[in-house]
């Protein structure tokens, strides 16, 4: 069959893996993908053949991955978290048009913004905003809009990309714009290498999430009005009377 | 020991579940849930000893996790999806500081926005917020109020609990408001019974969708504006250069 499934492989560890993505990995002839998420999927089925690209080489991996494809293969397309979620998915199905005899089927996986809650505590227990603070994609006037109307709506938010070497000040503008809308008290969480070696997490306030540097294997959480620490952990009520 | 797993068993089907959901439901000694969702995990694991309560009894069941934890149990909360979004996650925390020696744990789950994605292509490719339309526990001017932000913003946007017999207008009320920000004939989509018997997706126009009518088991895509539509799938690009 001549088929490209693009796979979500949760945050890493293969213990977050669905059933499905794993079936779907064994079953291809040929695993694509960011070296970083090769390496980590090679770890718990090295027994495959693998091809990988750098990082920003994007569009050539998913070429890759569908001429391999029309030549006759079944080929994953493995991505960190969710296949669509700042994932591969999109481009793939775009880059489809020039291959109409390959199939394509996504395999969901566990965002950031889900590992990344369930370390926190349950930092989005209400309607929540996700945006990723890359410019490389999207012009940062528009990032900046999208953070002041989330803000404006109370919505609880989860930072993806909050930064890079050439980036390192993007989290403490955004934090600059949400504090026109939140308090400074705003219970904020970020939480890095999620479900990886060295996985951390800290519970802050936007003040000090303000002033604080993370790096780029860092998915990072503003609370809503209502979002409080229970135990060290980071929690949003749904609103349940009688609690 | 003396635990609470809150965990997402995704959309409903095995396949779905994370390795470490399946771990944490065959270790446990009771397994909690709303009716519904016990009876889907029942199919794979026959074995368990289950506890059900009713739908608007959510305060109930994670006090009688919690007190069966106390006792000496190692009890799972289960939600479909994640077990943070709209689940059980936030209510279990809260709760908890009346059981200071039962330990919690959060097992994050395929939530629908992600498996509902996947059906439909790659929906939430940029930017997204999360809104659910019940108002059981949020006012309704604040549902409006975080539409509108989020069609200001141009987010891709998910809706969770777009309908039920008591609000079977709101949906239409929803797109009125996204109306006044995106244009009619924006991409959107919806997936029923993902996961499970009878999945069923469909793609059309804001316009459309307007005037659609779905039920409770139902999750609804609004594209931003560029998403498209390739051979029946909505894609919303990241913006990749050169495709
Ligand atoms: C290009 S995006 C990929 C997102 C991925 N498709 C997902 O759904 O999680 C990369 C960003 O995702 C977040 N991220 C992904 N995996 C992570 C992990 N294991 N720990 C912390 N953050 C992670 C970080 O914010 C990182 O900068
Ligand atoms: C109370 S919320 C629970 C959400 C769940 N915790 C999650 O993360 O998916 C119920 C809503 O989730 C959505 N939903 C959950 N499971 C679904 C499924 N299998 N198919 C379609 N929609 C689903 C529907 O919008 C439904 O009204």
């Amino acid at each position: 069959m001549k088929c490209v499934s693009v796979v979500g492989i949760g945050p890493g560890n293969e213990l977050y893996l669905s059933i499905a993505a794993k079936e779907t990995l064994e079953d291809s002839d040929l695993i694509v993908g960011y070296k970083k998420y090769v390496e980590l999927v090679e770890e718990y089925l090295p027994e495959k053949e693998y091809l990988y690209t750098g990082m920003t080489k994007e569009v050539d991996r998913c070429k890759m991955a569908l001429e391999k494809a029309s030549e006759g293969n079944c080929v994953s397309v493995v991505c960190s978290g969710d296949a669509g979620v700042y994932g591969m998915a999109g481009l793939v199905y775009e880059l489809s048009v020039d291959y109409p005899d390959v199939e394509i089927d996504i395999v969901p996986g566990i965002s950031a913004v889900l590992s990344g809650s369930a370390v926190l505590g349950a930092p989005i227990g209400h309607d929540f905003a996700v945006i990723s603070l890359s410019d490389l994609l999207t012009p940062w006037e528009l990032i900046e809009k999208r953070l002041a109307l989330a803000g404006e709506g109370d919505f609880c938010i989860c930072l993806y990309n909050p930064s890079s070497h050439k980036r390192k000040d993007y989290l403490k503008k955004a934090c600059e714009i949400l504090l026109k809308h939140k308090k400074e008290d705003t219970v904020c969480g970020y939480v890095r290498n999620i479900g990886r070696e060295g996985e951390e997490y800290h519970i802050l306030s936007l003040k000090e999430l303000k002033d604080t540097e993370v790096d780029m294997f860092t998915t990072v959480f503003i609370g809503n009005a209502n979002t409080k620490v229970i135990d060290n952990k980071m929690v949003t009520p749904r609103g349940y009377k009688g609690v």
